[in-house]
């Protein structure tokens, strides 16, 4: 198997939660791109665990180093690799889990596909570390963007039923419990307590932005940037839905209702409404561009679940030690964002084949 | 630019709405694999249009012509290629088109990224007749799938606010308008003929479900079975969100409720419950792949609408003429199951270099 | 299986000998680029067969239809897809090679490959018809660089001991048997002759030269311009080997006659000898892009020949009937340039990514 | 750009000479295959510099470093990364080179290419050190295919004008001086010898060989054998032809010579000769797959050369210091051999898919 993304950029993502490192290799960047390294473990660091009260304890620097590709701190035009040592890998916990899988886990599914050669290890290739190389790309890839005037940012938008309220802008992105409304965002964080008090989880709903984008990128078919989105954001483990714009809010609307008007604002042609997420016929029209994805609980909680034991094909208890996150969406803002970042620096460089230069 | 699908197999769908042709090439294919064209031409009927009053009036044979690939009715190991021709493709309707972009459709977007190049006529590339070709190779892997013994079947979940009650079986699909509610049918019905009445159009939801799945298909990460299949569903024309098992409803359960106990019925692993959609990890479980897509309603209505001028730059009412579908949903479950059992296909393809033979 | 090239564009070519069609899709070509129909079909007309003595009597009109991806004679972003309809197909002459490979041909290790479901119909997908569809997307490509001052051109280098003497130039290309010297043309008509008269064939090499290349087309290590050109060369039957620069020869030099002195002419700089033939690091430097492919004799002689019979397992004797080739180098002359262009189009538009705009 | 290779098995190789590291990535092999670490450090032995009087002085451990991909020695499914950290990696000596690009090197083409921006340090991303990371993945292959019964092994051909003689046998790649006659290897090395003395280079052939295959690897048209085996070698600097078989001898035979008759031994089909080098329309026929590659002399040489200082456009001299192979043939063979092997190992998992399982 691969673990890759792109069309004109290649991410490849390597490594498994107790293997000697994660990491990952981007290809296709072009030469002259500027990385701040600070800023990339500013950005790292949001995503990092052991933070606070709601996330898992495991402590990890997750200081990428990077291998190959930078000259200094610009791309010489060479694959980037960098990758993060696990360091905190003790695998004792793990081997009771080869022959009963966790529900809501990919031990079961994972054991029969590789014929038990699969890495348990802290839920090996599958861990949520795996989003740590993730953010090592998308982090590079929301500096590139940035570079050009466009910026990627998002919010918690609900957990369980606590929805967020007001506007999101870039500076959101940054608090430290990145809600719009503080209020709605203590209730958030109450309600993370209460399920990890209960031995329990919740989930919830992160929503996405990028603006300053150009019309045109993005592709027909298959290679549009609903497609694009949706392809690297189901990589985030957890996610189980995604929708653009409107979303499944626009099957309960008329067309009149949904279509989106266009108008011009200072001489910019820009549509009233913007229920398609700033993607038409998958291409971006100019619009901020718009999406949420949807997370399930985190599946590793404290009370006892069942489970079958692979060996005997007997129904057995299941209880999980150790500590993990009550709620796994705080720490996926982030992702998100370096996932859609990813996604958009990709078709941005793929756009400049549209036209005979 | 590519329209392009599949990681072991590859699709590549090519043709305008009004070229000579529209059609799609198959590769990867092993040699061996049956067809049975007559029911392939059951299967492209339910998509045509023209039937009813509720699709468009526009009458097109859709009879696949294959130009390769196949050896009487089976595969040669070669890449297969079919086409339809195009036959009613009065282009005079659309040039007026050129310079005042209809809202909801890729008419600007298209402009500004192929520079003026772009084919219009129809939609061009854009054109809902592009599933047409999607639903050759989508009948094929249908039909692949079931001699494994894997069916792929869709049913209309939801037009606007209007919802199918009871359980989706494979025998709805085949029913000319597939819910498995004759009454809740009905309703919908109304709701469109109420909509098209009205010079509007509705949107809705297509549920889908693959049964007979081994454990194992897909990938972790960037190729699980959510991405592999979002990718495809969004290569079809007003899909705006797609969620698998729970689907957003995840979000607002605890992990409790949320995991999947593993349990043995009849000397099998199974799920008690099936939020997980029938994927754990990106990979198939054994249980049914259930996902649900949502699609707006259709852009193109009879109601005067505000758009630009491109030369101009001045907002402009905007009439479009023409017959079009006021709601695209029933027409869009075959569709689904098509784009389905090729991500379906491709992933068991795939799946044979799991292990070590 | 696939027969896909490219890397930045992608030809996909289908089709079998005798299946409905033969063709060829090229995606990822940017919109704007000018297609020239009737250079396409002059260019098209230097590979037909059944012009004159030493090629086969099998008549074709090779005229390409454009399916997909023109709008008049532009191109307009999406996959272009032409054919050409096989009219002249009648099967009857293959079916006795079912169980009796002929040598030199893929009869056996098609049969074994695709479990007996190949078609072996005129060589199914192995026939050499299949170059018609490399020449529609090279010959594309061939406009397309000419367009930007590149010139792509070859010349019968050899056929058997007779080596071909002078300088090529473009001109020489379009000589309806292309060698610099037509005294050494006429030797080698002589040599052709020679061997069918005796119901054999005799092989020969190829040398292509393109001019007008900017310095920086091609990647490291595996994208060179080597790899590239060799990838799709290769995809010529019969070819089995091939050289850059001064090849083979490179190999009896010292570093000190082998390298290429870099000086400045005309204010340009460029090297004093061209042993590189044009490429350093696998990458254009400026000088002219110069290689070899050497051509086996067409294998389907009319001389009896021993195989076996997959059946039996006895050794038989066989005899081709039919017309064929007794050399094909002169009809591949046509079929390097188209290669060759296709990797250097391809190599072309990515070199657009490898800086920062 | 991207420096991969492969259809089924995807090989990424990265770092620069100077970087932190240099290190491949391997996707796609399947779970279950065995490494024998010592073998593979005994492989990278026979590449690695340093160990006699005809190769440069630098001296690396070149010890592989697995950071993903294997549990214990065992492939777990996952992508397999392994490092080589740069640890003599003085950059003092190539600042000189920035403006004054050495002949028969990519400094000018890179320089140009990516606009300054390229890493000079050691020929970065160009350097010999990168056939490293490839002699890690093939000699992983190598392992892989010989579970198989698959050989594959190399000698030295020519060194100059000097040839080696006899028939290779497996053993012959394991001796140090890998030639089958010894007394050839001895006038090989007193050519070695001599140009080194001279300040100067000398090139040569390598000649490899694949025993065990079995019939069906390969594809048609683009993915043949030849296809596949030229675009990896390519990537092995210096390398500036192949030949398969016959090679650029069989444009010389008349087909009746050329072709390899079919006949049975002790139960087996086999062909009499074996000009195809094992390859019939890109596929294997079982027979031994043969290929020579040709080395140019190293471009690294102490005589005094002429080049062209990029910031003046005056030529001037330029003395290469430090130390360099004389002749990179020798360390050249097992590289080879990882090239072939990689190919071979890829052609084979994808075989799988040829026919309905």
């Amino acid at each position: 198997m691969s673990s890759a993304y792109g069309k004109t950029i290649r991410l490849n993502i390597f490594g498994q939660s107790h293997s000697a490192a994660v990491g990952m290799t981007l290809e296709n960047v072009p030469a002259g791109e500027e990385v701040d390294l600070d800023e990339l473990h500013r950005f790292m660091a949001r995503r990092a665990p052991g933070k606070n009260s709601y996330s898992t304890a495991r402590k990890e620097a997750d200081l990428p180093v990077f291998l190959s590709g930078l000259v200094g701190n610009v791309t010489c035009g060479t694959p980037i690799t960098a990758v993060i040592y696990n360091t905190d890998t003790r695998s004792r916990d793990y081997e009771s889990l080869r022959y009963v899988p966790r529900p809501g886990h990919a031990d079961y599914t994972a054991a029969v596909k590789f014929g038990g050669n699969q890495d348990i290890a802290g839920g090996g290739h599958f861990s949520g570390r795996l989003t740590a190389p993730l953010c090592i790309a998308g982090g590079l890839a929301k500096q590139f963007l940035s570079a050009r005037g466009i910026r990627v940012f998002a919010r918690i938008a609900a957990i369980g039923a606590v929805r967020d309220e007001g506007k999101l802008t870039a500076s959101v992105s940054e608090k430290e419990f990145p809600t719009v409304s503080d209020a709605r965002g203590e209730e958030m964080k109450s309600l993370i307590a209460k399920a990890k008090s209960e031995g329990d989880s919740v989930g919830g709903v992160v929503e996405c932005i990028a603006t300053g984008l150009p019309v045109g990128l993005g592709d027909p078919i298959f290679d549009g940037m609903e497609n694009r989105i949706a392809q690297v954001i189901f990589g985030i483990p957890a996610v189980k839905g995604i929708e653009f714009g409107a979303g499944f809010g626009a099957a309960l609307m008329t067309g009149s209702e949904n279509n989106d008007a266009f108008v011009v604002k200072r001489g910019k042609i820009v549509t009233e409404t913007n229920n398609a997420g700033g993607i038409l016929g998958g291409i971006t029209d100019g619009m901020p561009l718009v999406f949420r994805a949807a997370f399930k609980p985190t599946p590793s909680i404290a009370k006892t679940q069942k489970s079958v034991d692979l060996r005997t094909k007997k129904v057995v208890d299941l209880n999980i030690v150790g500590r993990h996150d009550p709620c796994i969406v705080p720490r996926a803002v982030p992702v998100v964002e370096a996932a859609a970042a990813l996604a958009i620096y990709d078709a941005f460089l793929g756009a400049a084949q549209d036209r005979k230069k």
